[in-house]
C-alpha cells in the first residue's frame, strides 16, 4: 500500500475505497454521487436509483449527514402518512484555500465546495523569492481570510495551488521549473502539511486553469483546450471530460512547438524556433525594442497597441497567427469544440485573437472546425483560483475521498 | 430516451444501468467487473469486497451463471465444512466478429470475449468497392468462420468494423471519407444488423489499431500513441488509457498536419504542405518518380530500399525525419510513454524509424522523453483486427453491457 504524499494520510486514494474501508462505509461515497447534483434526494429516491436497499440507504444518509456534507432540506410531498425528508449536498460544510502563485503575484481565495469565493485576496509576491516565502504566506493569507468570514481551520478539506511551471502529478513536486529559483524538487505538499493538516494538490497553472474555466463555464463541454498567452505560452488539455497530464506531467506543452518563423530565434530552454520565443509577450517586446520602438515587456506592448501603434498592432497580430499555427495542429491532434484563450496577453489583444482565428480556420479540416469555438477565457484572473478550488473538490468529493473523510470521522466520533 | 443505433434495442449504454433496469439486476454487471481479472473468485471473496451481502452475491453469481459468461472453476481450499465454489470469467461464452476494412483487402476474425483469434480470413476486396459489397462479404465470410469452427450465430455478442476513413462515433456512419466512394453517410450499424442483429460498433481503423496494440502489449500503459504509415498517414491517440476521439471524431489527424519541408506541396485535402503530402508511402513513390527513380508504390519504394537502393533509403529516412517532427509536437501536447509505428512502410522501415527517433530526442523536451519508448507495431497486420474485437468486448463486457445481456436473457427465459 503506496502512501498518498498529497494528503498525508495512510489511505491510498487511488485504489478501490471497497477493499480499504470496513464494510459499512463501503458504498456512501457512490451514493453521494448521486447528491452532488445539489438537488434534493428523498432516501426512497436513492433506493430505487442505486438497488440497494432501503435500510441499506437510511445507514449511508445518516454516515453522511453525521459529516455536513448532506444536509436535510425540508420534506417532499407525501402521497400519504408523514411526508418523506429529503437531502442535499451541502456546499458549505467544508472549506478550501485555493492558491494560484504567478510570477510576480499570488493570489489567495477561500472558497466552498462548489468553488464559489468566500473571500479573496491578491498581493505581489515574486515566485523568485523561494518555495519558504512563497508558501508560507499562502498559508498565512489563507488564515487571514478564514478568520475574515469568521470560518474554523478545522473546517478546511484541502489545499490546491497552482504553480508556474511542471509539477509531478504524483508527488506534487516542481520539476526543473525554468522562472522558479529553489523550487526544483521542492516538498510543497510537505511544507503546507506541516501547518494545515489536509490534502494539498499541486498542479501547473495552465491545468488548473483549464479546470476552472470548464467547470464554471464550460461544464458541459468534453474537449476544452485552454491556451494561455502572457509572459510564456502553455496550455492545459481537457479530453473526454478529463484533464490531461500524460506520462510525466508535460502534456500540454505548447510553447516549445517548433513554428515556421521560429527558424534560427533560439529560445530559453536551449531549442530553436520554440513558438514561445516568437509569440510570448517577452518575444513581441524583445522584437519591437529591436525594431526601435520602446517596449520593455508585454505589459508594454498591450499599452503600445492600446494607443494604436502600428508596429506594436502588427506584432500582435502576428503572435497570433504564429499561436494559430500551433493552435491549427492541436485541432488537427484533439478536435476540441472549444478552445479558451487566456492570459494577460490574450485577454487585452483582439489583434491576437485575430490572428488565431484566421489561421485555424484558414488551416484545419472542416470537419474539425464546423462546431469548434475559439473564445476568450471568462474566468480571466480567477481561472487559476477557480481551479485550484475545483481540482480540491473534485478529489475530497469522490466516492474515495468520501469514504476517506467518513473513516476520519468515525475514528475521531 | 434516446435510442443507442449501435446495438439496436432500446437500451442507452451511455446513461447508468441502474435508472434503466430492474433493481435485482442492477449491480450484477458491476460485480462482474471483478470476475474479468480471469481469476477464480469465490462469492464470500466477492462479498467480501464489494461489501454487499452474502445473499445478494449469490443472487448476483447466479445470474451470470446462467448468462454463461462467469463458469464454475472447481473448488477452493475450506478451513472447515463443504468447499466453497469458485467462478471465472468464461471468454469463450460469446464471440466476436471482427473486420478490418482496408483500402485493398478486408480482414475478417471470428474471436472470444479475450480477443483471441479461432478463425481468420483475409481476401482482396477494393473499399471502393462500396458499402454494400464489402458489408456483405464481411457478414458472409464471419457466417463461414463460425461453421467452420461448428459454432452458432446465436453466440456472437458483437460485430466490430474499422474503416480506412473519418467515422462519427456516434452513429458508426463514415464521413466523408476521402478513399471511399459510395459510403459517405452509409448507415453500416443498419446495414450489418438486418443480418446479424447483435451490437455493431465502427471506427476509424486507426483508432482501432491504437486500441488492438494496447490490449494485447501495452495494457499498463495509459499514454500510448499510434502511428500509421502507410499510402496515408494517421494516428490512434490514448491518454488516461482512453481513446480519445475529439468532439468530432476526428482527433488523431496528423497526417494534415503542416511540416516545414511540405512548403508549396499541395495535398489531397487540398490545403498545402501536409505530412500525408510529404511522408506517405504515396508521397515518396511520386517524389522519387519525378527523380527518375522507377517507383509507381510505396510497397515499390520499400522494395527497391531492401535491395540498397540509395535514393529509396534516402527517401524513407526524410520521411521519417518529416514524421517525428509532428511526432515531436505530439510528445510536447500528449506526452505519451509509448509510440508504436504501424503500417505497411513503418513496418518494413528500419530507414522510417530512424528518421523519426532522430528528430524527436533531439527535438522534444528531456522532461518527456526520459522514459519515452519508439517502438515497431507488435500486433503488425493483425493490429486492426484485435483491435475491433476489443471495441466490442469493452462494450459488452462493461457493467451496462452485462445488464443489457442480462436482461435480454430474462427475457427470453
Amino acid at each position: 500500500m503506496a502512501e498518498d504524499r498529497r494528503i498525508g494520510l495512510r489511505v491510498p486514494l487511488d485504489s478501490s475505497p471497497a477493499e480499504q474501508v470496513p464494510p459499512a462505509l463501503s458504498r456512501a461515497g457512490d451514493l453521494f454521487q448521486l447528491l452532488r447534483d445539489g438537488k434534493p434526494w428523498t432516501r426512497a429516491q436513492l433506493a430505487m436509483t442505486t438497488g440497494l436497499a432501503r435500510s441499506t440507504v437510511a445507514g449511508k444518509v445518516d454516515l453522511l449527514l453525521n459529516s455536513g456534507l448532506v444536509v436535510s432540506v425540508g420534506e417532499a410531498l407525501s402521497s400519504g402518512g408523514r411526508p418523506p425528508s429529503r437531502f442535499a449536498f451541502h456546499a458549505r460544510a467544508r472549506l478550501v484555500l485555493a492558491a494560484d502563485v504567478g510570477a510576480t503575484h499570488v493570489r489567495v481565495a477561500v472558497t466552498d465546495l462548489n468553488g464559489e469565493a468566500l473571500a479573496e485576496d491578491r498581493n505581489p509576491l515574486p515566485v523568485s523569492s523561494g518555495p519558504e516565502a512563497v508558501l508560507g504566506h499562502v498559508v498565512e493569507c489563507g488564515r487571514r481570510l478564514l478568520a475574515e468570514i469568521h470560518e474554523p481551520l478545522t473546517l478546511l478539506a484541502g489545499v490546491g495551488i497552482g504553480l508556474p511551471g511542471p509539477v509531478e502529478h504524483a508527488t506534487g513536486r516542481p520539476v526543473k521549473p525554468p522562472i522558479m529559483p529553489g523550487w526544483d524538487g521542492f516538498d510543497v505538499v510537505g511544507f503546507v502539511q506541516r501547518t494545515l493538516p489536509v490534502p494539498v494538490l499541486v498542479d501547473n497553472d495552465v491545468n488548473i486553469m483549464a479546470l476552472g474555466e470548464r467547470a464554471h463555464f464550460w461544464a458541459d463541454v468534453d474537449d476544452l483546450l485552454f491556451i494561455k498567452v502572457a509572459t510564456g505560452i502553455g496550455s492545459g488539455i481537457i479530453s473526454s471530460g478529463q484533464l490531461q497530464r500524460g506520462a510525466d506531467g508535460t502534456a500540454g506543452d505548447l510553447g516549445h512547438v517548433r513554428v515556421a518563423r521560429g527558424e534560427g530565434i533560439v529560445c530559453r530552454c536551449g531549442n530553436v524556433g520554440c513558438l514561445e520565443a516568437v509569440a510570448s509577450g517577452a518575444a513581441i517586446a524583445k522584437a519591437l525594442s529591436a525594431r526601435g520602438v520602446a517596449a520593455p515587456s508585454g505589459a508594454d506592448v498591450l499599452a503600445l497597441a492600446a494607443h494604436g501603434n502600428v508596429p506594436a498592432i502588427q506584432a500582435l497580430r502576428q503572435a497570433g497567427r504564429d499561436i494559430g499555427e500551433v493552435i491549427a495542429t492541436c485541432v488537427n491532434l484533439l478536435n476540441p469544440s472549444v478552445i479558451v484563450m487566456g492570459g494577460s496577453v490574450a485577454a487585452a489583444g483582439d489583434h491576437v485573437m485575430a490572428g488565431v482565428r484566421e489561421v485555424v480556420y484558414h488551416r484545419s479540416p472542416p470537419l474539425a472546425t464546423t462546431n469548434l469555438r475559439i473564445v476568450l477565457s471568462r474566468a480571466g484572473e480567477r481561472a487559476a483560483v477557480m481551479g485550484a478550488s475545483q481540482l480540491v473538490s473534485e478529489y475530497v468529493l469522490s466516492p474515495a475521498g468520501i469514504e476517506a473523510a467518513l473513516m476520519g470521522a468515525a475514528r475521531v466520533g
